[in-house]
């Protein structure tokens, strides 16, 4: 005979697991519950095995077990893992946990077995309920302090009962003291408090003295200090509005400090001082965050219109600025002022229709508001106070050589934008040349040294992005500068070098090309109205040179969008890549080549997209064809 | 020996060609040309073998041919094709042609060949020269027929000159004759044209009656009139201007039959009262073309403002309409009454702001424009009104139901828009799964019998679409009653069935989606502004309700756009298709397969683009978070 080892103590993982299983389905907890203490293996799995069984059968379970110990290790060892998944995966594994979003599976088992332990006996699983409040996802410590607080007060005569004592022991060796000793403090039971700080290391004369006085203190203003205490905000928010009006600076000073501006709000009716108060110190706290409009509006419903005047200027919202002068009833010459100073803001934001009225209605000042309409390229409206004050010497002054620049403007833009269009293409073509050729492996030294590599360079050399020479051509009096450095800086933000030879050139010509694209197509509209007043002043031939020019700058674009783009319907009428003589590898790339050439460059996809004109626009004047 | 039979006449076209070439090559035009004519090889190819080269000795050319009828059968012979191209094709081939674009080959040879004719002779050539002439791309007919009738007046005293008689015959050989005699006319000389009759066939009754009435009028009317007789009316209007005043109106009748205004417009001096007139009659014809703007334009520009004033009313046109009455000197009843009639046509087309403006501003109505004003949703200008015109009661009667129904119907309609996406997007992928599968050969009969067949048709007929879900929910003073009913009518336009089953319900689904993205996306900005004027009005809650349910919506569209347009990216990243099992079919279907469910659907592609959400815009207000 063989000396024994301890060969026979060593089971098999799968086998162990396969006979849990066996039991479990049969109900058979306490087998099942048994051998995984033993192997060590996870309890979780007794739930995890078949969810809706376990919870149909808690009660079932808590009699095979019938230890108050045996659940409480069943309850510690929960966890949201469904240790199917994570430690003992099986072959079948179809049985999907129920509710497994919504409602979290540790709560659930606890909440099932307190139930059960409760309708048993609540006496004798006293500890495992315990258990159950504590290892909830949000532990429920007060309502295990209250319970053993009952504990104390009406002690149970059933002979298996916990003393209130060993509860409380029990309780600080799940919970940290100091975390059961603040919830025992949130509980407002002094009794409570007491009983824990005396199973506490805790040195009285540390809490006692502020428990005494606490105790002192009006129920509410008590509790509004424990919350504070115990950082609880809100709560302790809502209990000191309850101790009335005269500790309403205090309440201020608490909603500043931990900005309870709106749970402060809504303790309080609106239209009483403290909701005015709250109000007003919301407002300067939008204020100090440089949220201006909104502090204008807290500002204004609490009746502070000043600072909500100085609120709105500062973001420039003029109309509920001059709502506020309204409600301050400024003088006529104080309005002027105000309107003055909001115009020139507005003008700052190139808003010259808004600075425009703010000068006629509040400044009657309708010479510069007609200026600035002008200066806004705004011609209609410009018109329209000509005649509604009756100047029609601006006529001559102001708006024929306004429109007579504003169509040269144009001019100039437009034939900037299309050279750089131009451009940026024929260099997009040659470096996608370049690429393809790269990519072919015919780009060795040999071509590197021919002469069309030199007249590569010499066109990238003379490319000039589409913002440095917008740049060029920024006029006050036209809407073309503002837009154009804006687009600039726009531009510069989310451009690739244009730099020759750089390795996204082609993404960074791309990127240009798209914004000049972009930058014409939305001229349509503005170049309908000045083509109108152009039309209106006789100045036939000048607007028919701007339509045709616009005309002409357009239809490039339109034609060259398919050469840019190349669309994935072209792409796949391609030659068929199937023949006798293709391999894995030839279709293969065959397939990979237009990614290669249009697709690689997807990194940012929005960039690719084809710029869609605005065709439906009718900018054209029927009149100048 | 062998008989011998017609073989050696026979050529090989390709030695020919050769030796033609060397034969051009050294100049040697004369046997080229022979050679060529023997041959019945086109003539084209003397220049088409090298353009620079002939242009350069044209004069060698026809010293060395040295025939009027060679040089005719050469011109004549000509054609704008290259003929290396299109007949007789080579290896070498890097000759461009010169200029071929911008000017034309045979309109070269021409004027060359006739430039070097007259130095050499131009009364031996005389006959060439007006080849020359007709075979111009522009036939010069009337320089031609100026030849000829110079021939006539001074017959050259040269041996080798050709006659009056022979050229005219000539001539009437290469062109039709009722052509000839038109442009005879077209010279507006008598003797040409009497010279052109006599050789033609026309009857003398016919001719001589009409060309003895015009004889007898002034120059200019005669040349008009001949001019109107050839249908040239933009020369016929030339000369009808030359003739004074007194034939005006037999201008202004000219210029109304073919449409001539622009090019009348540009005959007379702005301010003068035929330039009026025309104006007046070119308003008039674009009223009835519906172009009733840019009537109004020409009718103001000639000072008809009354009618100018009834376009610009047709066309809402308000600015210029109110600019009318003021040069017709409404009084301030009428402009009133304009006032009140445009805006109520301004309403119609939902344009608020502008219509409250006229009732404010030219009506005096200061309740209306305000209430105006809350109907379009415009709450700051609402305010700004209230207070400018001192009517605080408006608050409570009207702007606070206001914006609480605004609210109201905002939340009604996101949650509508919500549901609608929610739905389609479920349907969208059921339908790709069933695409999926049907391309992989799995849905035979068994499958369409199962119960998710069920289940699909439940879900497709509980479909709404986001217009019909939309059109419930159309208030009177809200704009998302305009909004959604032209999203209805751009919608229905583009739409594909939706209907369950129908084969491109995933794009008409995609299509409705992207319709609910675009709307909700496009709320931001009005939502902003009920959010501020309810927080103005302490509707802190409402507000809060609103921008809880926007955020919501969006951030629903925002995650599920990538489940709805998979990217390029995404798709690269799928598993390699390339190994030891694979076959040319397998690989191709695996890079096929992503555009059976995407990109066979990007029939339209504007539609498969994905949305781009306006995420830059902040709508949200901090203080509601």
């Amino acid at each position: 005979q063989m000396p024994r080892g301890n060969l026979e103590t060593i089971h098999h993982r799968a086998l162990v697991l396969a006979q849990i299983r066996k039991w479990l389905d049969f109900l058979m907890f306490k087998e099942a519950f048994e051998c995984m203490r033993k192997l060590r293996i996870n309890l979780n799995l007794i739930y995890d095995h078949n969810p809706k069984v376990f919870l149909e059968n808690v009660e079932i379970f808590i009699k095979q077990i019938d230890s108050v110990n045996y659940i409480n290790l069943f309850l510690t060892e929960l966890k949201e893992d469904d240790v199917r998944k994570t430690m003992y995966p099986t072959a079948v594994f179809d049985k999907a946990s129920p509710n497994s979003k919504d409602v979290k599976k540790v709560d659930l088992i606890c909440d099932a077995l307190r139930a059960a332990m409760e309708t048993i006996n609540p006496h004798k699983y006293c500890l495992s309920i315990l258990t159950s409040h504590v290892k909830k996802s949000n532990p429920q410590l007060e309502v295990a302090l209250q319970k053993v607080h009952e504990l104390r007060e009406n002690p149970p005569t059933a002979s298996d009962a916990v003393s209130a004592e060993d509860a409380l022991k029990y309780l600080l060796f799940l919970v940290d003291v100091n975390e059961l000793y603040d919830h025992s403090l949130g509980t407002y039971d002094f009794d409570l408090v007491i009983m824990v700080a005396e199973k506490s290391q805790k040195d009285p004369k540390e809490y006692l003295p502020f428990l005494n006085d606490l105790k002192k203190m009006e129920t509410n203003y008590q509790r509004y200090t424990i919350d504070k205490h115990l950082k609880r905000y809100n709560k302790a928010l809502c209990h000191l509005t309850k101790c009335g009006p005269e500790h309403f600076s205090e309440l201020l000073k608490l909603v500043k400090d931990h900005k309870l501006y709106t749970e402060g709000l809504k303790l309080f009716q609106s239209g009483t001082q403290e909701y005015k108060d709250i109000n007003n110190a919301y407002g300067e706290y939008l204020n100090e965050k440089h949220q201006y409009e909104q502090a204008g509006l807290i500002f204004a419903r609490c009746g502070r219109f000043e600072k909500a005047l100085d609120a709105f200027v500062a973001s420039c919202c003029w109309q509920q600025a001059l709502c506020m002068a309204s409600l301050l009833q400024f003088t006529e010459d104080k309005l002027a002022d105000l309107a003055r100073s909001l115009s020139g803001k507005l003008v700052e934001h190139r808003k010259h229709a808004e600075a425009s009225l703010l000068l006629e209605q509040y400044a009657q000042d309708y010479e510069d508001a007609i200026l600035l309409l002008l200066e806004g390229s705004i011609w209609e409206e410009a018109l329209r106070l000509i005649y509604k004050y009756n100047r029609p010497d601006i006529l001559e002054t102001n708006l024929r050589p306004s429109i007579i620049e504003a169509q040269r403007n144009h001019l100039v833009f437009l034939e900037s934008q299309k050279t750089t269009f131009t451009r940026h293409k024929a260099r997009l073509l040659v470096v996608r040349e370049l690429k393809e050729r790269a990519r072919q492996g015919l780009l060795d030294e040999e071509v590197q040294e021919c002469p069309e590599t030199d007249l590569v360079s010499e066109t990238g050399s003379s490319i000039m992005t589409a913002s440095e020479a917008s740049s060029k051509y920024t006029h006050s009096n036209s809407r073309i500068s503002s837009r154009s450095s804006k687009n600039r800086r726009k531009a510069e933000r989310k451009r690739h070098s244009l730099k020759e030879g750089s390795p996204l050139e082609d993404v960074a010509l791309l990127e240009a090309i798209c914004e000049t694209i972009k930058t014409v197509d939305k001229l349509r509209g503005e170049v309908h109205c000045l083509l109108k007043v152009l039309v209106l002043f006789e100045y036939d031939e000048q607007a028919r040179e701007l339509q045709q020019c616009m005309d002409d700058v357009l239809q490039l674009m339109e034609k060259s969008i398919p050469e840019i783009w190349i669309t994935d319907r072209q792409q796949s009428s391609a030659a068929p890549v199937l023949g006798p003589n293709s391999t894995a590898n030839s279709i293969t790339a065959s397939f990979q080549q237009p990614k290669s050439t249009t697709h690689a460059v997807h990194g940012e996809t929005e960039l690719l997209m084809v710029p869609k004109l605005n065709n439906s626009l009718q900018w054209k004047l029927g009149l100048l064809e």
